[in-house]
């Protein structure tokens, strides 16, 4: 038996999330029914990072096992062959068997990053519907900024956690917040240990609640500390949210990719 | 009676073409009926280009008649209110009419610029489909920018015409192409006076048989010189063709947007 680990992109706009649901048309449904085409067996996967229906991985890591002797190429060409447009492996290698020491896409990783793309604009763009977030009043990335500076660190984050969540503690460590303008579009990108549900898109919708002038940054840390989520700002929409990085230690030899958002850059 | 011309941007992966058609289901038709909910009555656009099925439109540029009196940013957030995600009016402006001198979206028009987005990796990028076409062979840009050279200039692209091409003449004027790559991403650019059915497909399809080594710069002068469609390169993918601006006389003072086909620029 070998464990095997693979590097996924897909557009999560056509579908119901990553997770396998009894109606189907989740990412996972379709990419093990994929692998089964081409292996001629069923596999089971485990992903890094759960996603919601409409958000999008630019590198979700997935995990199997299993006994079938297969060239790594072959676990890329052969599984896209089966799969549609939106979803495709990128990259495909076996991790070391270690006694006590086993690789897993979830519990191995040591942080996650993930972007969220605005595209600020008084009028919407119809070739970023579904690939960006639109905002449409004028957004002050140095006010963003200084507001999101009060949630690096290690804090209880329930002001910013969805009611569904299912984490065991709601106290994760930030590590990183960057906000970056180029033109009408801001790229928020954000590390953390590990989010909650929901967690990346409250956090940016209520900073563009400071970023649009109406809040003060201190206001983010009020939230915070409030631990209230129906005193925080609406969720914002999926269109614009990427899983883009999981970490995990250098040991493991996994053949990542740094990829951007909007790749024109 | 006044003349309203429109900036409007769409992706083309939804529809059928820009032209009306019986069955619908085009950009022209989705238009014009999200005008008429506007304006509770008939209005007939006309546009400065037609694109296929799957051709994107940064900028297609329209333009129409009415005696309705209305504010310029209501053509704009007015009709976008009955538009799909996929299609917005991105600007609207009055032309004065002018005796014998009369502006016309299409006849006005001095020149027309298509860019040519190809993902250029082993792995085809679920975040690019419908947006960029997919080479997994290496292209080589030195080689394929010296194949462009031979296509400067007025010469008569019959070669790289569609069997169903309308227009009067194959004989046109090809004032630049421009190939740039950045990172995976090689952005075709090409601007002339006037372009036949296909004619951008066509030329990058022959560009990227030079690009990837099967043919040497100077095939693209035999094939040019040939006149014979049967002998170049099979009509590359629509999905990476934009639309992406249409030059006028400045003296018709179009409120005119650059925008990027990978706005990450």
């Amino acid at each position: 038996m070998k464990r095997i680990v693979l590097g996924v992109q897909y557009d999560g706009m056509p579908w119901h999330g990553w997770q396998t649901q009894p109606a189907g048309h989740t990412v996972q449904d379709t990419l093990e029914a994929a692998m089964k085409r081409f292996a001629l067996t069923e596999i089971a996967t485990t992903c890094a990072g759960r996603t919601d229906a409409g958000v999008h991985a630019l590198e979700q890591v997935v995990h199997f096992d299993t006994e079938l002797e297969r060239e790594m190429f072959s676990w890329v060409r052969g599984v896209n062959a089966f799969l549609p447009s939106s979803i495709a492996v990128r990259w495909a290698c076996e991790v070391p068997y270690q006694h006590d020491d086993e690789f897993h896409a979830r519990f191995s990783a040591t942080s996650r990053t993930y972007h969220y793309v605005v595209y600020n604009h008084p009028v919407r763009s119809p070739l970023l519907a579904g690939k960006a977030g639109w905002v449409f009043r004028p957004l002050d990335v140095e006010s963003m900024r200084a507001a999101a500076q009060y949630l690096l660190g290690t804090h209880d984050f329930s002001a910013f956690r969805a009611a569904e969540c299912q984490a065991k503690s709601p106290v994760k460590t930030m590590h990183d917040i960057r906000i970056e303008r180029r033109g009408d579009i801001i790229v928020f990108t954000l590390t953390a240990s590990a989010f909650l549900h929901h967690m990346v898109r409250n956090i940016v919708g209520a900073l563009i609640v400071v970023g649009n002038g109406n809040q003060a940054p201190q206001w983010l840390n009020e939230i915070l500390v409030g631990r209230d989520r129906s005193r925080a700002a609406p969720t914002f929409m999926p269109d614009g949210l990427y899983l883009a990085r999981i970490s995990y230690d250098a040991k493991w030899r996994l053949p990542q990719e740094s990829v951007n958002p909007l790749p024109w850059a």
